[in-house]
């Protein structure tokens, strides 16, 4: 039951909302609803917000991930440990790794994994700007935080060969794979149970 | 968890987004990254499309309806019964009965029902409008197109007073109330269930 408007630039908008992924036709109306409810400054704050997101927004030249500058704030703030180098898939990790506060290093974003089905290759990603990155001197360990996938797998072990005449100085690390923070014992699936058990640590 | 930004204009757009309704900080997190992937033209031509909306889009000087003109496309449509009007809370009331295509008479969108619980009342409505539209002669019946709520009842009751003077020329009437298409018997509420007795119809 498709409805019917009596204004073109209503029906615009509903159309316009409607490509963004997740807000089908029933979701556009109601949110061109409330914009038309709308104070006027705000809805033009907001489509400036996106107009300006898409047209000014960069990619920080040494780690890729986005910046408002050549240089991404994470890479230039001089309180950051810049002898690690954390190798992620996308921008959304580096918000989720950022959000643990637990990390005062650097990133490299790679764009993406591995993934011959979906014809992504090692030049498709950032692994060669990961390489002369290390090969500048200074990293002195790069983290491999990518998914626990196939795909990350071979990325991991793509990356660990292109870095290998880097052994003696740069120490290559990944996350550690074990019980999540909360889980039950019995809840847990063989392979992270086993991996737990293997890597077990001191207890502090 | 709030996921730290390294872009603000990014971190604007996720502000921006996340005031919609029904859009949390996670939703929004997703719309700009897709948004960061969209064509450039498309991502100007949604946010035109907002900023026109708010700024040109006008209420019909007869109906109040929606409208890119004065009189909007229904009131302004040659082929539409003009001696009917169909009264109306809401735009999207007007979008549900088109989207019925049972209905070519016109519409009268009151902008809301009374309701003194929430301070609404009969000046803040187009309800005075409504009775100089009929006054002026030509309209043959008034459809009593509201919910079937307390307020709802109590608007058109109020309606049916103020239109009293045009009894002899003016037939009002109000929606069927009955079972729902589909409804099992057995599963209608006893208030539906007696009101679809009381008015039952000859069989077609």
């Amino acid at each position: 039951m498709e409805p019917h408007f009596s204004s073109v630039l209503f029906e615009r908008a509903v159309d316009e909302l409607s490509r963004l992924p997740g807000v089908g036709r029933k979701t556009a109306l109601r949110l061109v609803l409330h914009i038309l409810r709308m104070d006027m400054n705000s809805v033009d704050a907001m489509a400036n917000a996106l107009v300006r997101l898409r047209h000014e927004v960069k990619y920080c030249k040494v780690c890729h991930n986005i910046s408002d500058s050549d240089v991404c704030g994470i890479c230039g703030d001089s309180k950051r440990d810049t002898s690690i180098v954390c190798v992620v898939e996308n921008i959304q990790d580096v918000m989720a790794i950022e959000a643990t506060m637990q990390y005062n290093g650097l990133y490299h974003v790679l764009g993406g994994v591995i993934s011959p089905m979906d014809g992504v290759g090692p030049s498709d990603l950032q692994i060669q700007s990961l390489v002369d990155r290390v090969s500048e001197g200074g990293v002195k360990e790069v983290i491999l935080a990518l998914s626990s996938t196939m795909e990350g797998d071979t990325t991991n072990f793509y990356i660990s060969r292109k870095l290998k005449t880097f052994t003696e100085t740069v120490k290559l690390t990944v996350l550690a794979r074990g019980l999540s923070v909360n889980d039950e014992l019995q809840y847990t699936d063989e392979a992270t149970l086993g991996r737990s058990i293997v890597n077990r640590v001191p207890f502090a």
